[in-house]
C-alpha cells in the first residue's frame, strides 16, 4: 500500500488553479490518477463558489487554494478597504464552498477539504495583521468544520504553511535579496524555502484515503519556524 | 506592590459595554480606580469605533469587548448573511479600533488593548464554523498586533474564554437545563461557569502596568476546556 | 514522484520491533523497500541503545518506537518506582540513541529521527500523570533536537498519537468495552481507533525524502482529539 | 475585590527558596500576607520533597520552584551524567512533592500548585535538548495533574516562562554582553528581560483565590518569543 494509491479516478477541484499553490497542485494530483479540475478566478464575487462547483459535478476533494498578496501595512493604518479585499479572497469563499460541496460528501460518506492555509495565523509577526487575521479565520473555520463532519468520514484538514516556494510570496526577485536569504538561513531551521512540490505533495497526502486520522488538524509546514 | 495598583487614574474604554462582559468589565476596572468609558452600542457601522474613540479622548486601556450570539448552523447550510453579520460584529472593528487607538498609544509609548476572545478559535466543536472562524480571526489578529508594537510598549493580548457566565452565551435558561450542567461536569476540568468577575479581574491582570511581559499572546480561560 | 519512493534501499532501524507499533511499523518500510532492522528488546540498559545501533551499521532512518503499559495511578499516588520504570523506557533512551545515530547523519548530511510519541502530551487527562511528563519529555526533546539538526539536513519529528490500536495500548479487550466504543464516539471526532497502519504510513510520510520541510514538529494523530 | 486578597493567611511553601526565582517569590507572596515557608536546598535526594513538606505542615500554596542551570551540549554529546542530572532536579521532585501537598488539598478542596516551568518546552531551539526534555516533562506532568484535580477545587498550572531576569539563567554577566542584548531585541517582541518581580506576580496571579479557572494550564510568559 502506497500513500495517494486511493486517489486514483477521484475527482479533485482546486480553487484558484492558476495562481498561488495551483499548478503544483494540478500537477501532483494528476500524477496520482485523479481527474483534477482547476478553476481558475478568484472566488469573490456572491455565487461564484457555488457556480465553480456546480460546473463541476461530483467532488471527492477539495483543495482550497486561497492566496492573495500579504499587505505588509501597519496595525494601525489598515484601511477598510484592504481589510475587505483580503478577507472577500481567502475567508469568504469558505462557507460557501462548503455549502456547495460538504452536502454531498457528507450524504457519501467519503470526501477530503484540504485548505492551503498559513503558519502566519499561528505566529505573530509585524506588519501582517490583516493577513493574519484572515489566515486566522481560516484555521479556526477548518478545525470547527473538521470536527463537525469527521463522525461523516468527511476529512477536513489545514496546511499551516510559511517559506514555501510560490509567485504569489516568494517570486524570484525576492530570493534574489541576500537579505531575505540570510532571514531564512536565522529564521528557518530548515534553512530554504520548501520546494513547491514538496507542499503539493503535503496536501495529497491529507487528501489520501490511506491515512485518514486527521481531523480539523491545522499542521504547521514551515520548516520548523512554527 | 499589588497587580492592578497602576490603574488608578487609567483612562479605559470598554466597547459593548452593555452586553457581554461589558457590565463586569466597567465594574471591575472602575474598583481599580480607573476612568472607565463604556461605549455601549454595537461598532458594526464603518466609523463607529472611530467616532467612539474620538468621543473619548485620550484612551490608555482598550478592552475590546466584542460578543454577538453564536450561531449553530450546520458547516454547510451557513448562509452569508450569517457569516457576515458575525464578521462585521466580532471582526471588522478591530482594525478600526486599532487605527483609532494606536496611534496615541505608540507615541506615548505605554498602552494596552485586551480582546475578549474566545477559546473556540483553538479548539474545533461541531456548528460552530462561523463563530469559530470570527474568533479566530481575532486571535491571530491580537498574535499579529501584539509582536508588532510590542518594541513600542504597547501590549495586546487576547483572553480566549469558554464557558465564562454571561447573559450572552450562557444565561440563566442555559444554565437551568440538566444537560448543560452534566456537560459542563464531563467536559470542563473546573466543573463549572467561570463566575463573570474571575473573567474581568484577568482582564485587569492583563491591563496592569505590574506585569508587562506578555505580547501578542492568546490565553485559554476555559477551565481547563482548552 | 510517490511519497516514500527516495525510502528504497534506505536502512531503518526500529526499536521495540516486537511491541507497540513496531511489527506494522516493519511492514509498511519493507514494502517501500526499505531495508529494515528491528531491535526487539528494551533499551531501558544503559548501553543498549548505543549497542543495538553499533550493530545495526549505518542508520538512514530511526523510528523511535518507545512504548510501555501507561499506568492509571492518581497523581498523588504516584510513586517512585513507577516513575523511573516509565522514564527509564520512554525517555532515556532518546539521548542514547541521538548519540549513536546523529554523528552519522550530521556527517552524511541526511537522516530521519521518527519517534512515536504521545498526544497524552498535549492534552491533560485524569490519572495519567506519569505517563504524560515521560511523552512530553519526549515531545520537547523532538522539539529542540528537531531545530538543532535541521540545519545539517537531518530532520526529526514526533507523532503525537493517541487513540491508535495496538496491543500495548488498545488491545481486543479493551476494544471490546461497550464503554470504550461510547467514549471513542463520544471524544475522538473520527469516532474510531486508528489502524495501525495508518500510523505506520505517516512514520512512513515523515521518513520520506520526497517531503523534507518538517523540524522539531509534534504532529497530533489522534483523530482530531488534540 | 483585588487579585492576591485572599492570599492573606495562606501556607505558601516555595522551593529552592535561595535560588532561580525564590527569593522574589518569597518577598512577593509576603507581601500578600501569606505566611512564606522557604525550602531552600536542593530536592534530588528521594524523600527530601516528602520531609520538606512534613516539616512545613498544611500547605495551601506549593510553588515548584525548580531551577538548575541549562546545559549547552550538542544533542548527539549528551551523555546519561547530564541527562539524570538534570531529571532529578527538574522533574523527578514533582510526584514526591504531589504525593505530600496533594491529599491535603484534595481532603480540604482547596489548593494551588504553581510550576516555574519554561517556554523551552514550548519553542525548539539548537542547544537545550536535555533542558527542554526536562521541562517538556514538567509541562504535560502539569496538564495532566492539573485536569485530575480540578474537580477537587485544587488548581495547578505552569508558568512557561523565558528571558526573565534571574541569577541561575540572565545574571549580569550575561546581560552585559552586547550579543545578548541584540538577540533580545531581534528575537523577545517585548525587547527586553522580564523583571523579576513581573514573574513572581503571576505566580501570585495563578496563586490567588479571586481567579480560579485556569486547570492544568501552561502559559507562555516570555515577552512574545513563545
Amino acid at each position: 500500500m502506497r500513500i495517494g494509491d486511493g486517489l486514483k479516478g477521484k475527482r479533485v477541484l482546486i480553487t484558484q488553479s492558476e495562481t498561488f499553490m495551483g499548478p503544483v497542485l494540478e500537477q501532483a494530483f494528476a500524477e496520482h490518477g485523479a481527474l483534477v479540475i482547476g478553476v481558475p478566478g478568484p472566488l469573490e464575487a456572491p455565487g461564484a463558489a457555488e457556480d465553480a462547483v456546480r460546473r463541476a459535478g461530483r467532488v471527492d476533494v477539495l483543495i482550497a487554494n486561497l492566496g492573495v498578496p500579504a499587505p505588509s501595512t501597519r496595525a494601525h493604518e489598515v484601511g477598510d478597504d484592504e481589510w475587505r479585499h483580503v478577507f472577500a479572497n481567502l475567508v469568504d469563499p469558505l462557507p460557501r464552498l462548503a455549502r456547495a460541496v460538504l452536502p454531498g460528501m457528507i450524504e457519501r460518506r467519503a470526501g477530503k477539504i484540504v485548505v492551503m492555509g498559513s503558519a502566519t495565523a499561528l505566529r505573530g509577526q509585524k506588519r501582517t495583521s490583516t493577513y493574519a487575521a484572515a489566515r486566522g479565520a481560516q484555521l479556526s473555520w477548518a478545525r470547527a468544520v473538521g470536527v463537525e463532519v469527521a463522525p461523516s468520514n468527511v476529512h477536513v484538514n489545514l496546511i499551516a504553511q510559511n517559506f514555501v516556494e510560490n509567485p504569489t510570496y516568494y517570486g524570484p526577485e525576492v530570493q534574489a535579496l541576500p537579505a531575505f536569504q540570510e532571514r531564512l538561513k536565522r529564521e528557518v531551521p530548515v534553512g530554504r524555502l520548501a520546494r513547491p512540490e514538496e507542499d503539493a505533495l503535503f496536501a495529497v497526502f491529507l487528501a489520501s484515503t490511506e491515512v485518514e486520522f486527521f481531523a480539523g488538524a491545522a499542521i504547521p509546514f514551515a520548516g520548523g519556524w512554527a
